[in-house]
């Protein structure tokens, strides 16, 4: 990994919400040299007391007028459930040719959410890093975060192709590969790659929660026959997974109904004893995890 | 980890089936000097052959009738469908006082498949070691797979004190925990922890490879959002999991209808806007993946 100087895009860089992401992005921004000064809005005092003391800006605040006022980038990093409410005050008082951007988890939404708000002369443009831990708070990030791994970003046909371009450096100056793609795509790949997933990690564990106390005390013990690594997934910050689910309901929806008719079908195959049906289930998906492994995914 | 050599228990120790399982288990007893000879019965001719170039053991069959002959010890690594047949073939030619135990994940339908076709004089104490991984065959096996994991083991009221006390001391000496349970709640505690998330693992995976072609190499690439997770656990021996389903159907069955129950009324919850019930689960089972972690489990 190289830390050699690079070419400062943005002099000043905003980054509203300092939790895992937000304060892994402050880390890589100043180990990579990426810009001047780093400016963190939050409403946590505690957060930006964490902020200030781990040196991850300059200055803190919890007022995001302040903090944006002379932003050249500002990326939010706050749950997808907040983004109204700050377009709706910063929306106007950003300097002209300022990019707003983000790093939330769907992305049509933000159009939805943010571009009614926001000045004419804002280069809005969302952006998802496909890179996370189960783990939240400024204290849970690190520099390493995006390095090697997808930045998707979601333009639409009104992006200035100078700032997309810009941004897209950003990341890559970060580690990162960055791929442009329609919102509405990336919103679908998502649901199945990561919100499904969630929710049902979410879901199971939910369920052994439910159990009876002598059986949970096994469920813990037992739980490497397969039901950690769910129970690492159902840990993540349930504030984000909370808004990720409204606000990409459609096709979380679309794909879960497909989920519950395929596992309505291993069921029935079960009751009837059907090993067949198992057996050609399990071997077909072999091939897709040979491709997670083939792309380096894992 | 201790490398001394230890008491020999068993003579001659016979591994029915050489592949994930049967081969770590090979390597561990090579490793601790656990016994004199290790047979191996296998009907795959390549997996004898690889037995025999990786010393796993000093004979090696496809006969199950001369596998057992002269063992002391005789250890089941078969898939599960697989018991009956076996057990008709040796029940009536093992030494008395042979011990016959097994490895596999579903406890109460051994003593089904097992128990009436074996002499009075061996003793037939089930048990499960709780490790492993998504690799299969004999050259995927490690000598440490069960140090420092829970071994269960199941006997039932007939089953003779000293044999048991051998066994578990057995089991210790590879380095595991040895608990001793019921087969029938065994089976509960594992459709929980191991089987269910092993089919919901299974079945978003293929729902995953149903999907169109061009939503396929992204389902792929940007696997790291959660995916690639369940697509680990989805590589799993699908002829071992096919039996696993089929031999624990009921309490399989069982927890898969509290799961989906459970799932629909997130999905209600996503579909009316319901905030509020999804972050209340989000956060509760935050508890469980503590539990994990306090147990030392992941």
């Amino acid at each position: 990994m190289s830390v050699e100087k690079r070419e400062i895009l943005f002099e000043n860089v905003t980054i509203i919400g300092i939790g895992l992401i937000g304060s892994s992005l402050a880390r890589a921004i100043r180990w990579k040299w990426l810009a001047h000064k780093i400016t963190v809005c939050d409403s946590s005092e505690e957060h930006r007391k964490l902020a200030l003391d781990l040196a991850l800006c300059e200055a803190a605040t919890d007022d995001p007028v302040e903090a944006v006022k002379d932003a050249d980038l500002v990326i939010l990093c706050t749950p997808l459930g907040s983004y109204r409410s700050i377009a709706e005050a910063i929306g106007k008082v950003m300097k002209p040719g300022t990019i707003l951007t983000d790093v939330g988890s769907s992305k049509a939404s933000v159009f939805e959410d943010v571009a009614p708000h926001i000045a004419d002369d804002i280069h809005l443009i969302p952006g998802h890093p496909v890179a996370g831990t189960e783990n939240s708070g400024p204290e849970a990030g690190f520099r390493e975060l995006f390095d090697g791994r997808w930045c998707i970003l979601t333009p639409n046909g009104k992006t200035d192709e100078e700032a997309l371009n810009k941004l897209k450096k950003f990341w890559e100056q970060l580690g990162s590969s960055v791929e442009i793609m329609d919102a509405a795509h990336h919103d679908k790949v998502l649901a199945i790659t990561s919100h499904v997933p969630h929710l049902i990690a979410y879901t199971i564990v939910g369920t052994a929660t439910d159990l009876a106390d002598d059986l949970m005390g096994e469920v813990v013990k037992y739980s490497a026959g397969g039901f950690r690594d769910f129970t690492r997934i159902a840990a993540s910050n349930p504030t984000m997974w909370r808004d990720v689910f409204l606000k990409n309901s459609d096709a979380v929806l679309e794909m879960l109904g497909r989920f519950s008719e395929d596992l309505t079908a291993l069921q029935r195959a079960i009751r009837r004893g059907q090993g067949d049906a198992l057996y050609d289930t399990f071997e077909r998906t072999r091939a897709l995890r040979q491709g997670v492994i083939d792309a380096k995914q894992d």
